[in-house]
């Protein structure tokens, strides 16, 4: 495992299966757990302990709310942490500055509201310098992406 | 000790100094930390169960930015914890949420902007309830509060 | 009765009834009362000071838009008062700021928006103090959350 | 005395100064009083009482952060109250939210944060429509602004 | 006709609705127009100079998004201008903000987003100054309200 | 004169100034008006005619506050209108809104706050369109800009 | 074509549809693409070599999120581009700033949020200046709109 | 060269001196450029394409206003790019929002206002995967601060 997905509660999963398939478009092999900052503290930091010995290289957390998640698992780890805001209560402005404005010295990469699958594809461009093949495969993706793009939208658009 | 007054950075100091002061004015014991659930959250939590131990019975907590470290607290005590968001930055907006909106059972007790006075002032109250004493105080400060400003407005005003 | 439930009209019963919810986890009396700031201020003055002669040791008041109730209970009481900002407009940030930014010395202690059951547990935490047995349902309401988090949980989780 | 202005505190003395200015401007006497919601709500209802018997037609009130003031004033007289939104905090947005959103039935009169001059200006536009020799004053005070700005500004910019 | 209601669109027609409401209450004669600062200027002009002739007292002017309708108004006229924010994006801020924000010397009397009701009954303050029977509905009013208030929910709540 | 440039008061100028600095870069002639929207909006349609009748092609209109004057030059004008919103409130989000979010059929061409100096330059690119020699030299103030930013920054930068 | 539409996905069409409606009311040649900042930046420029090679006069771009779409645009080209905020979270707040906030020198002409049609009504403004008979059309468009708003709304409203 | 800091401005220098400063913490080459998405877009990916060829592992970027740079770069390489929104208006909402709010696939990382010295952290944390010698340096760093803080903060705090 390379990469662990972390949320606070079942009812996030819907919005955090992005990153899932994010990963698995780069067959980058992840876990995913459901454990709160707030609820399960210990369990979380024994987690946290499991995923270094595990050689885990990347956590993606995803909360709502005073989103802090994120900020206690990068406080915990030296491996970078990528932080998805949840949109529980006011559009999500809430979870995005819970996240982002974290103090000197312990950051948390943040990605856009709601927007899992950037948390997955910015693990995939982490993970990428590391090892070559998931950089060929992001090369590839890319100019599919853009491949793709261009066929579909290349006969213009009718009003 | 009745209250811990706990913040993350020297810093801090002089906007919690609020706290402190509510609390002398009613002789309310309190011991202050400078404690982060960033950089120390071992040491965060090993003098959270100091606390318990010592019956302390209401604590404070300030913060700036993404401010967790009210709601870390909560999330390993059961005592009433009181939150003050600190304006480091977007007014202060970034540590009202980060503070105010936690999550279904782990409530912190959120006060205004920088406003630690009150902070105390609530840790007062909170108190009064078991104290008598304390409840005799509150009453006399604010009979004493409302003769004051009577005395000092009672001219009127001239522009 | 412990505690009071105010809020302003029976539009705002479904969201306060979390408070009641978590009163009754933990057995605290409790009494509700639908009263109004602007509509029946001298009404309101009139059952705060009964509350007082019962005992009463907390109030929460959950109010929206410009949500001046738990402020002005809080100017009539020395007891510690617990304010619910309401979503009625502007996702509730009219509220919370009309709540939680409480001048100096007259606090109100502010929960999320629309988070009445968190104004409940806060609460049974102020009362906790005072009665060992409400701490005691605290600390085992607080394990049980745990084991039941884990335990729902502990298989991970597959997208 | 035909208007009353009131506030919280005498920092807020120079910010209110504006609505004296203006009444002045057109002879309307007025009376300021420095009166607290939040800390002295009995003395507060006398005065407003005061106020009725006194044949007082306008109630300007400026107030801070939680501005409870104003809508407080409003749910006790039926006389128009006008409400000044004081920046001091998150500037002024907690102070206009607090003001202008009161709830169905007790309207408070907002002008523009930190704008007391307008109140002023609104107080003598509501008198206007009683007392003919102030509707004349303002017609003429409109016509000397134009003239004034014009005459200054006739020349044209040059940068 | 005490009162003119101005709007600028048919779909404003439902929010706006409450003014009339509230003025109805009262037997306060208003009439109400269709009328755009932005689409029909001249024509907006024209019928405002009319109202002065008809010795209209008020006006209420409602508007969303860029809502300069009432500030247009209130600078062609000396009566008293009541604005209205409607939420037509943004929550109603963008409106809000639009009307309240007036610059020294013509002020629009602002109330709560899309609660034109408040601004019927702020017309009905204004007038009762000058119409004693106006105001003794308003006392009449008021203590209904407070009357039935209280009879509907002196029962408890149950929750 | 090919673009007008008007604000409201002489406290705007400064602001303003960027605007004629654009302008007079590319030698388009231009004169400048102190006018409100608010104060004198006879005065201001008078100049609008006259605009017209000069053959202006495009008006500059900078305010701050609940910022009309852009929107209201738009509803006496088919030339294009260029707002510029000045902070003096709000960190310039009233003005803004004020400006941006006018209603379908009168559009402002909102640019960034404080920027007068982009609506100078958005000026010279609509001119630029019938004026081969604006296009001209607009294609080679990019071509400068970018040469001269490329010389200043090439040797790196050494923290 | 005299102005190209431009924006970043087909899901954004619906909202974009406006900018055609306008243009084709009077008549202006459009093209319209699908072209992402992000996604294709080599595709997007090659497209922008062309149109200013087919003489485009005006480019409208419109974009959600962090919407950099008409920056990127008129970083590129120094025709005038005018930018559609589309609201796709935060109530189109983020892409709103994302657009208007550009820096000096490199212009965006912003209209409000998801208000397609007023970018194709400023294309048509912008036009006007060159083409007499699109100015001719423009004024009766606005005479024509005026009689509409009259004639429809001329009954005057009954609640 | 592992890491290069890019920014659009000498003025934007003093805040990005922070990313410098992390990575020479962990003695992380690092090259640092001025370049403007908005200015020089085509020396900017020149540069980009050169980082990619000189092995650059990292792109560090801060903006203000709408700030594009970090989304223009990420959509011109797949490696990490960290965003770093700068306060040049609005308190840095605006920059803040343009960098987070990136679309799917394109990913900026984003950590907090003006806070580039997290920037420089997240690319020491991000390259510590792949150079175990990084990865032990964090581990102490993160050793280092916890000591110097529990030395430094020891003492308790007196008011």
């Amino acid at each position: 495992m390379k990469v662990a997905i972390i949320f606070g509660s079942k009812s996030d999963k819907e919005i955090m299966k992005g990153a899932a398939d994010a990963l698995k478009e780069f067959s980058v092999e992840y876990k995913a757990f459901i454990l709160s900052a707030h609820r399960v503290p210990e369990k979380l930091m024994e987690v946290l302990k499991e995923l270094e010995n595990q050689n885990c290289e990347c956590i993606i957390a995803g909360a709502g709310l005073a989103a802090h998640l994120p900020g206690v698992i990068a406080s915990h780890t030296t491996l970078p942490v990528i932080g998805v805001p949840i949109n529980a209560a006011l559009n999500g402005l809430d979870s995005l500055l819970s996240i982002v404005q974290m103090p000197k010295s312990i950051p948390v990469a943040t990605v856009g509201i709601n927007n899992s699958y950037n948390a997955g594809m910015l693990a995939v461009q982490i993970l990428s310098n590391k090892y070559p093949e998931i950089k060929d495969k992001l090369k590839e993706y890319r100019k599919n992406m853009k491949d793709k793009f261009i066929k579909e939208n290349n006969e213009g658009v009718e009003f």
